[in-house]
C-alpha cells in the first residue's frame, strides 16, 4: 500500500497540477484569487461506502458523482466551478487498484468541466471508505440565484426528467425490472448525474428561486416554499418521465419523492415562459412548467382533473 | 433522534446566524464576497473517531481541536480566518448529548476566533463518527507565507514548546506518567491547541518561508526543505521544551518527531532576528532559534558539540 505521501503524490498531485490556487499541493493550504465583481460559491458534500453507494459501484462513477452532486449545488445557485477539495477517509480493506480508478474518474471529470483539485486531506478509517468534497464557484456579485425569493404567481418548471435515480437505484436493488437496455439508462441516471451548470448560469436574472433536485421534487419544492414563504400546486400529470421511467410502476411516486435526479427546479414570472422555452431549445434540455406558487402555505400535489391527492412518500433525509 | 432537517435547525443554524456568506444555511450553497486585495486561503481536514480523537474525548474539545487545525493551517499561511464549513458523519450510536457538546464547542470558538459556519453537510454512517471541516481564510494578495522560498543561510525558528501533545497523547494513554499538574497540560496541549494567527499573519513580510508543526518537527522541517531545496542544521538541544515536558524522558524524541503541537515553523534572515525578538516579546510568545538552513540537501539533527545524531523516528504518516 502506499504511504500517504506517496498516494498525494502519485495520485493527487497530478489532480492539482496546473489547477490555479493549488499551488501543486505543497502548501498548508490553497490561495486563490477571485475576479474583481466576483462573489464565491462554496459547498460540500458528502459520501459514505455502504450508504450513498453501493460497496461495487464502479470507483470512477462514484467520484464523477461525488463530485457532480457539489456542482450541481453550484449550479443551483447560478455558479461557474473553479475547483474542489477533497478529504478521503481510506479504509484498511480499500485497494490501491480502486484508489487509482476513483483518482482516474476525478481525472476524467476535471476536464469535462474545466476544474481541477485545490487540496484536502488523506486520512485512514477503520470504518467505511469516506469521502468529502468541497466544491468551489463564483457568480456576478448580487446575481446569485436563491431559494429565497420565489412569489405567487410563479410559473414552477423543471430540466430534464425526474425519478429515473432513484428508479435506477431500484434496479440495481433487483427490486424493478425495467427490461436490460432501459435498465442501464436508468442505473446510468442514478451514478452519473449531470449538474446543470450551463442552465443555472443561463437562469441568473431569469428565474426568481431555484434548487437542485437531490432530496427528491417533494421535499426541495419544500425547501423553496417554506424560505420564499408561498404555497405551491404541483401537477403530478406534468410531471417529465423519461422514456425508460414511463411505463414502470411507481415511477410517478419516485419523480415526486426520489432523489438524486440533481435536475434544477425553479420559478419564474409568466411572463418568462417564452425566453424559458427558447433556452430549453438552445440547451437541448427539457425545461417542463409542473405547477405554479400560490399565496397559501401548503404544497397540494393535484391530479390531471384538477383534484388533490396525497403522494405515498414525501421525501428523503439523511438520518 | 433528531432528524436531518430538525438537527440542522437546532443544532447547526445558530451556528451560522450572522455569519457573512451562510444564508442562514437556507441555500445548496454558500456565498461570499472577498474584500478587494485579498487572496482566499482554503484548507480542508479530516477527523475519524478512533483514529484522531480517542472515543471519551470529551466532543466540545474534538469539535475546537478539528477547527484549530484548520486554523493553524491557515496561520502557517499568514491568513486571518474568514469561516468554516462542516461535513459530519453521524454514527448510529452518536447520542445527541455528544452532538449538543460538540456544537457547543465550535460556538464557543466560533466566538474564540470570530468566524462562523458557512454550510456543510450531515450524513449518517454505519462507521465511527467522521468528520471533515474546510476552513476559509484571506491573506493581502501575493503576501501569503508558503512553505517555498527559505534559503541557504536563513535563521530556523519555532513558536511555543514542542512534544507537549505527543507526550499528552502517552500521558492519555498511560505511557508516561508525569504526575497530575503536568499530566493535565500535557493533555490539554494534545486536544486544544493554539492556532498561532497572529503569529502567520505579523509573519508576513518577515519570514521567508513558513509550515505548522502537525506532522512532526523533522516531517515538517522536511516539507520546507524539499519544495525550497536546501538543506538544514537542527540544534537538537535548543528544542523549546515546557517544563511539564523537560524532566520526562522522550520529551527530545517527541519533540523530533510527535506530531499534533501545532507551532509555526519558520525561516527568517539573520538580520530579522532583533525584529523577531521584538515580536516574541509583544506576542508574549516564545520563539526560539533551533538550527539554520544551509545549501545542502539533507537534514541534520546535531547535538550541542555539533556533532550529528540519529534521531529515533523521524515522523507520522496518516496512513
Amino acid at each position: 500500500m502506499l504511504g500517504e505521501f506517496e498516494f498525494i503524490a502519485a495520485r493527487l498531485k497530478p489532480l492539482a497540477a496546473g489547477t490555479p490556487g493549488a499551488l501543486d499541493l505543497e502548501d498548508d493550504a490553497a490561495l486563490l484569487d477571485l475576479p474583481a465583481g466576483m462573489s464565491l460559491v462554496l459547498t460540500k458534500d458528502a459520501m459514505v461506502a455502504g450508504v450513498h453507494f453501493l460497496h461495487d459501484d464502479p470507483p470512477g462513477e462514484i467520484a464523477k458523482k461525488l463530485l457532480r452532486v457539489n456542482l450541481s449545488d453550484l449550479a443551483a445557485m447560478g455558479a461557474a466551478p473553479l475547483g474542489y477539495l477533497l478529504a478521503l477517509a481510506r479504509a484498511k480493506e480499500t485497494p490501491e487498484s480502486w484508489l487509482a480508478d476513483f483518482c482516474r474518474g476525478l481525472a476524467e471529470d476535471q476536464a469535462e468541466f474545466g476544474i481541477g483539485l485545490l487540496g484536502g486531506d488523506t486520512v485512514s478509517t477503520p470504518g467505511p471508505l469516506t469521502l468529502s468534497l468541497t466544491a468551489l464557484g463564483q457568480v456576478p456579485q448580487g446575481q446569485a440565484l436563491r431559494r429565497r425569493g420565489a412569489r405567487p404567481g410563479d410559473d414552477l418548471f423543471v430540466s430534464g426528467t425526474l425519478g429515473d435515480a432513484a428508479l435506477g437505484l431500484l434496479a440495481l436493488q433487483g427490486k424493478v425490472d425495467p427490461g436490460p437496455e432501459q435498465r442501464a439508462f436508468l442505473i446510468r441516471r442514478y451514478r452519473l448525474p449531470q449538474p446543470r451548470l450551463a442552465l443555472g448560469q443561463t437562469l441568473r436574472g431569469l428565474a426568481r428561486a431555484a434548487i437542485d433536485v437531490s432530496d427528491g421534487l417533494l421535499a426541495d419544492l419544500g425547501h423553496i416554499l417554506e424560505v420564499s414563504g408561498v404555497g405551491a400546486e404541483l401537477r403530478a400529470d406534468e410531471l417529465p418521465l423519461s422514456p425508460a421511467a414511463r411505463h414502470l410502476s411507481g415511477a410517478r411516486d419516485a419523480a415526486l419523492a426520489g432523489g438524486d435526479d440533481y435536475e434544477l427546479l425553479f420559478t419564474a414570472p409568466p411572463e418568462r415562459r417564452d425566453q424559458i422555452a427558447a433556452l430549453a431549445s438552445r440547451l437541448d434540455l427539457p425545461l417542463t412548467r409542473i405547477g405554479r406558487l400560490d399565496a397559501g402555505s401548503r404544497l397540494k400535489v393535484v391530479d390531471a382533473a384538477g383534484q388533490e391527492t396525497a403522494p405515498a412518500r414525501r421525501g428523503w433525509q439523511h438520518f
